[in-house]
């Protein structure tokens, strides 16, 4: 005997990004209104951001009469663990927090990619808001609805999807980043321009300097650019079946020298070597020039980004980690390319990885 | 400056779930036609479950040609945590499972609930099935989409709604249980029939010692009414935020009990007492008449349930734990009523869940 369950229904998980300078008014009068539909809100921020942004806006959020309460993670991409997301847990429960709560992101993607996770197993789901502070999480997870823990054996493989009430960018709080920060930040920007948007890579050639500098009109120009690129791929893609695996373009590489690493090299100086791997094996097979191969790796250069594996990085442990990636399938490696500049390889319906040899990339690797 | 992500969209969830006698073969079939769009599976069992049924179906599985393993939790409620569910993610890891896999769950309410939450988080989430060997099982985790597991401090609370591929209810399993499981299911069962199916209700009271003695037509019978009793419920609402809230009927002094019990008490052992206690304190409400009142506690006792609190609880302790319940707002108690027999209280617009105070539960408590 079968009974159907039928399940079929209109899911609604529309946001606004808010992007710009000094948003935490913005932040309170939203909550306010009635944001995510609570009034007791679970801080969450890291140890470096916690003095800098994450105390003021707890501190509004209790002046403005709401319950709420700071929890502090340790700065750095080692805090992304599930061990880190059960600490923040317990600290809400033995804090009194269930179901009738809401959590608010404040710092970069470490943060913004555990509290998100945070928030959607917490009672089966409560909302969540980002508080963006870097130039990474305003490229990289203001958009996608991505949030994930590391684990020993591979990075970001254990999370969920799940999409906050909103996303502030606060362009002001990046004036407190180190340069590696902003040069992390724009390794993101570099490969969004790179796969789909050929304007903000030459906005980038032409003003890199500039956001490094913290120029108001370039970093509010490369925001929205990110934004909309993102957001093209992932609207049409959101569960990662086949185009939005173009996001994942020079994070094959990127990611295992990330964690092989370990974590000496930021993400996005991670991404960018592994931007200019994908770019070297796509100079083989005909899908980049070399020309705009080199203009890839001047503009990562100029943006203060390593294009070159430190010494200190074993190249066979590197390859070896190459096969903790997602995009693997039957065991092979599979890579995302760009095609020229602006866009990206397509390789069948729904297929925008190619599957390559432990080979080809060992010896893109072997030459870096 | 607003970036607005539209992300609407039409989410179909809808999964048969097919009740009958020995369908491993009906299982393996579903694989080899499609039904979860993989072809690696990771088969999630627990120890007791492991050589009558996980074993078999692992075989068989292996038998049709796919990839497939066998992950073995430790049996019973204390499983249902975050270090076993990271305990099966990084066996999966270690055995090279990445998102091209499904998640086959073959046990009871502890094995769905825990497999189900590691599948919607592993990779961000693959598909997954439930083989269901229990009749709790059957009436209680088969419909609902709810995964989850406990912490020191408050059960059920981390989790994710997350819908299976298919649900397998085997009647032919039920044989092997020991009688206090299929006490234990029939809780659930009796709650169902309490709180929306009057007609189940009625049915137990003629028939409660068949379904002890796993007779087929009685156990299909309760079967497919605890699926609809509870899928009618669900269908009107999904997340949980009023009338689902109806399901939790006997749950608050239910889960409270379990904990409290150390897991002594099995689930729907605890379910039964806290049946008893809404029951109790409903009558004085006025809810429930003295002599309906009765006929839940004489059916629940000729079900083979507990209907007064063992000795070795700690009362107080027990009332203490009422406010780790996830119904509980701003700080207040709130409980579910059955309205007679076959229908729910309802306080309000959306709201099913009635504010008291911890002296009038501790004073039913007290006289248990």
């Amino acid at each position: 005997m079968i009974f159907n369950c039928k399940l079929k229904k209109v899911v609604d998980d529309t946001y606004d990004i808010e992007i710009g300078h000094g948003l935490q008014d913005k932040l309170i009068s939203d909550l306010k209104n009635g944001l995510t539909g609570k009034k007791k809100f679970a801080v969450v921020t890291d140890s470096i951001v916690e003095p800098l942004y994450g105390r003021d806006i707890f501190n509004r959020i209790t002046d403005a009469g709401f319950k709420t309460d700071l929890f502090v993670i340790p700065e750095g991409e080692k805090s992304k663990t599930r061990q880190m997301k059960e600490f923040v847990e317990d600290s809400m429960l033995e804090k009194g927090y269930r179901r009738d709560c809401a959590v608010i992101a404040v710092g970069g993607g470490v943060v913004t990619d555990l509290a998100g996770f945070v928030a959607g197993t917490f009672g089966r789901g409560v909302p969540f808001v980002n508080y963006a502070t870097t130039l990474l999480a305003a490229a990289d997870a203001s958009v996608g609805g991505k949030t994930a823990v590391d684990t020993p054996l591979a990075t970001n493989l254990i999370g969920i999807f799940n999409q906050p009430d909103k996303v502030y960018i606060d362009i002001d709080t990046w004036k407190t980043l180190p340069r590696v920060q902003i040069s992390s930040g724009l390794a993101e920007t570099v490969k969004h321009g790179c796969l789909g948007d050929r304007a903000l890579f030459e906005y980038l050639e032409a003003n890199v300097e500039k956001v490094l500098e913290n120029d108001v009109d370039a970093c509010e120009f490369i925001s929205e650019h990110n934004c909309a690129v993102k957001y093209n791929v992932v609207m049409k893609d959101e569960r990662e079946s086949g185009l939005r695996e173009i996001l994942n373009l020079g994070h094959t590489v990127g990611r295992a020298i990330e964690t092989v690493s370990d974590y000496r090299l930021y993400h996005g100086e991670a991404v960018s070597i592994g931007m200019v791997a994908q770019a070297r094996l796509g100079e083989k097979y005909g899908y980049i020039s070399e020309a705009d191969r080199l203009r890839v790796e001047t503009l990562l250069s100029r943006a203060g980004l390593p294009v070159t594996i430190p010494e200190y990085i074993d190249k066979a442990a590197l390859v070896k980690k190459l096969y903790t990636d997602k995009k693997v399938r039957d065991g092979k490696l599979r890579f995302v390319f760009q095609k020229g500049i602006g866009d990206v390889m397509q390789f069948g319906e729904n297929n925008f990885a190619k599957e390559i040899t432990e080979n080809e990339i060992a010896g893109i690797i072997a030459g870096m």
